[in-house]
C-alpha cells in the first residue's frame, strides 16, 4: 500500500484503508483504547489505537500506521483512523523533550527554541512562517518571469565590497583575502548590461554589522531585482507595487491557514504613497516633534511615519524617495533637479524598511567620477567599472529582505522567527 | 508608446508602429540606407535606417527605435523595421571591443571571454547555456513541489564541515573562525526531522579543492534534495529518474532554440541502469584493461563506462551503487547485507559524475558510533547529532551539481561555460 499524506485523507471519502507515516504528536490513554494524534508534514489526525498496540509508543517517535478512515465529528477535522497495525520505524533517544511542542505555543524563550531548532519547528505554529516564506519566493519568481526577467546565480565570494563601509566578512581563499558579498549589486548590474536586461536573484547576502537586534541578521536571503532600459526609478517602484499586489493575492490563495493562525488579514494594496525624505522628516518634526538623523530617519521614525501613513492614506506601505547623495552608495543615480539628491527609495512596511532601490548610474565617466568623489580608487573596481564602457543602458533595481518581509507579514516580533537557522553575532549553530 | 520585445514582434502581424530598445549588434552601411541589426534580450531584428539617422551609431550602443514592421523574406526571421526615429540612450566609451561578438562563435579564448564577461555574454551562443540552466532550476522546483517538497534556505556560514576532509574555506566571523558550507547536508537532514519531511534547496556550495580543471569550481550551485520516511536508497534513485524524465520533457518544450544551437537532442529516458561499484570496476578491468582506484573509479573510468553503458543499455545515465563505507561520509547508511558497503550511489551522465546520493543513518546511537569509528569527536557535531535523539525517520537524499548538469546537457567543454561568473583557484573577478 502506498503511504498517503494526512491532507489527502481529509480530501477523500471515509471508509478507506490507508497507510500513514509521521510522528506521535499527542497520546491520550483511555483504558482499553488510546487516542494518538499523528503529525505529518501536511497536518494532524487522530488515531484510535487498542491498548495492546500502544506499548512503547513515545512522543515524537516516527511510526507507520495502517487503518481505516472513520467519520468522527469530535476528532480534529472530523476524521479519525481506526488503527489495524502500528509500526515503530525509528527509535527515540531522550528522557524528556527540551520543551513541549504539542500544547499550542511553545513555552520556551526564542534562544532555547533556536538551540533545539529541529524540535521547535515541529510545532505547526513555529513552522507556519516558512510556508509563507516559501510562497513569497514562489510569487517573486513567477511574477518576475511573467515580466520577462531571468533568474541568475552570482558569486558570493568577491574581491571587494559593493555598499561601501567595512562591514564585510573576510575569507581565506587559497591564501588570498577576499570577502562574502554584501549584495549581488555589481553583478546584477553587469548582467543587465550583458544582455539579460532584466534579472533577479534569490540568494544569500552577508553583512558584518555589529547589531544584535530583533531586526538584524548577519546572513539573510535577498530578493534582488535589476532592470534595464528604464526611464526612471519610478518604474522600479511601479514594479515593486505590482509585485506586492500579486504577492498578497497569491498568499491569500495559498496560505489561508497560516494567515488565520497568525490572525493576519492582507489588505487590498492600492497606490503606495511616494514621498520625498525631506517631506517625511518635516512631518515627523512638525507633527510628532521627532527629530531625524541627517539624510535618513531612524527606527523610531519608521514606526511613527508608518502609523501616520496608515491613518492618512490607508496604506501599510510607504516609499520614501530622494535620499541625499551622501547617504547612498556610489552607484546611485543623482537626481536631475537637485544634484545633492538621488533617484533612490526605501520601502517601509509596517514600520520597518524592507527594500532599498533606485536608478543606478549607467555612464562610465559619471560612475568613475563618482568613485573619485566618494574617495574610492576606480582601479579597485575595474572589473565592474570597465563593463560600463561597452554600452550600458539606463537601469535600476531593488532588493527585498526575505526574512524582514516574512516577519512583518505575520507581525512576528523577531526576525529569527522568520529564519530557519539564523546567523547573528553570537550564533553560528545549529 | 510602450516598448515591445523583438520576440513579440515576431509573434504579431506586420504593418504596426512599434517602439524597440536594445543594442546595436551589426551595422551594414549601403550608401543611402543602412541595415542595422538590433539585439535585445529576446532576439535579433533588422532595422532599415536612412543615412541621416545613422550618424554616431556604434556597435553595442544602447538605442531606442520607433518604426514600422515590414515583411522582408531576406531579413532575419522574415521581418524588418522601417525606422522613423532612432535615439541613442546611452554612450559607449571604447575604441575597439575586446573581441567581436557578432560573428557567430567568439574568437577569443575562454579566459579572455571570462575577463570580459559582460561582453562575451552578449553573444547569443554564449548566453544560451544560461537559458538551459534557468529551465533546469525551474523544472527542479516544479517537479519537487508537485511531490510535496518544501524549498528551504539554510546557512552557508557553518561551524564545522559536513563532508570530512579539510577542503573548506575559513571565514573571520566576528573574530571567530568559521567556514563556508561544503553542502547543506546536515541542515537538510535536520529539516526533514524538523517536520518538513521532504525538502530541497538551490544554493551555493563551497569546496576549497586544489583542482583547477575543466570540471571543477570552488563555488557552485547545488541542487539538494532530502526525503524522509523512505524504505531505501532505491526510492531516491527513483525520484531522480522521474526528475530527469520530467526535466528532458521540460527542456524540449522550453529550450528548443538553445538545444538546436548546440545540436543536442535529448533522448527519451527509460530505466537508468543501477550497477554496484564492484561490478563496474570488474567490467572496466576485464573488458577495457582499466584499473580503478580503491573504492571508486577515476575520471577516465567514468568516460569508458559511460560509453559501455550507452552501447549496452542505450542510456546516457548510469547509477553506480554500493560504494564502500571507507569512501563515503560519516552519515552514510551501511548496507544491511555487507557492512563494508553503503546504501549510496553516484549518477554518471555522459562520462561525468553529476550526483552523489544515498540513504543516511537515522539512528542516534548508530550515527554517534560511526563518528567515533571515523575518528571524529561527536561533541564537535552535537548541534547536528543531538537532533537525532528526538525521533528521526529513515531518510535519504542527493545533490546535483547545476553547472555540471548544464555543461553535459549541451556538451560544453568547460564547466566555466556553464557559470556566469566562475570562481576557481585563480579567479575571484569579475
Amino acid at each position: 500500500m502506498e503511504r498517503v499524506f494526512i491532507k489527502e485523507i481529509l480530501q477523500s471519502e471515509p471508509g478507506k484503508s490507508v497507510k500513514l507515516k509521521g510522528w506521535v504528536y499527542k497520546i491520550h490513554n483511555l483504558g482499553k483504547i488510546s487516542f494518538i494524534i499523528l503529525r505529518d508534514k501536511t497536518g494532524l489526525i487522530q488515531l484510535v489505537v487498542e491498548a495492546s498496540d500502544r506499548e512503547g509508543l513515545k512522543l515524537e517517535m516516527p511510526i507507520e500506521v495502517i487503518g481505516e478512515t472513520v467519520v468522527n465529528p469530535k476528532a480534529i477535522n472530523g476524521v479519525e483512523i481506526a488503527v489495524q497495525e502500528i509500526v515503530k520505524i525509528a527509535d527515540i533517544h531522550y528522557d524528556v523533550l527540551p520543551f513541549a511542542i504539542n500544547m499550542g505555543e511553545i513555552e520556551a524563550n526564542l534562544e532555547n527554541q533556536l538551540n533545539f531548532r529541529s524540535i521547535s519547528l515541529r510545532n505547526p505554529r513555529v513552522r507556519a512562517p516558512f510556508k509563507i516564506q516559501e510562497e513569497i519566493v514562489e510569487a517573486f519568481r513567477t511574477f518576475l518571469k511573467n515580466e520577462c526577467f531571468t533568474e541568475i546565480h552570482t558569486p558570493k565570494i568577491v574581491a571587494s565590497g559593493t555598499e561601501g563601509g567595512s562591514e564585510m566578512f573576510s575569507i581565506n581563499y587559497f591564501n588570498r583575502r577576499v570577502f562574502l558579498a554584501q549584495s549581488p549589486q555589481f553583478y546584477k548590474q553587469m548582467m543587465v548590461g550583458a544582455g539579460f536586461e532584466r534579472v533577479f536573484e534569490v540568494g544569500h547576502a552577508y553583512r558584518a554589522e555589529l547589531h544584535n537586534t530583533w531586526r538584524h541578521l548577519n546572513e539573510y536571503v535577498s530578493l534582488d531585482i535589476e532592470m534595464g532600459f528604464i526611464e526612471s526609478e519610478e518604474e522600479i517602484m511601479d514594479l515593486e507595487e505590482r509585485f506586492l499586489i500579486y504577492l498578497f493575492d497569491h498568499l491569500n490563495e495559498t496560505c489561508q491557514k497560516e494567515l488565520e493562525l497568525f490572525k493576519v488579514e492582507l489588505p487590498k494594496i492600492n497606490k503606495i504613497p511616494r514621498i520625498p525624505l525631506k517631506e517625511i522628516q518635516r512631518i515627523l518634526l512638525d507633527d510628532f516633534n521627532k527629530k531625524s538623523p541627517e539624510g535618513n530617519i531612524d527606527a523610531e521614525g519608521e514606526v511613527i511615519i508608518s502609523k501616520y501613513i496608515k491613518e492618512k492614506y490607508n496604506s501599510e506601505f510607504l516609499f520614501i524617495t530622494k535620499y541625499p547623495v551622501a547617504k547612498r552608495p556610489v552607484y546611485t543615480m543623482p537626481d536631475a533637479a537637485d544634484k545633492t539628491l538621488t533617484r533612490s527609495f526605501d520601502l517601509i512596511y509596517k514600520g520597518l524598511e524592507i527594500t532599498t532601490g533606485g536608478q543606478r548610474i549607467h555612464d562610465y565617466e559619471m560612475l568613475k567620477q563618482n568613485m573619485i568623489d566618494f574617495k574610492l580608487n576606480p582601479e579597485d573596481f575595474s572589473f565592474y567599472l570597465d563593463s560600463f564602457k561597452y554600452g550600458m543602458p539606463p537601469h535600476g533595481g531593488l532588493a527585498i529582505g526575505l526574512e524582514r518581509l516574512t516577519m512583518k507579514l505575520l507581525d512576528l516580533e523577531n526576525i529569527r522567527q522568520a529564519t530557519l537557522l539564523p546567523r547573528d553575532m553570537k550564533r553560528v549553530t545549529p
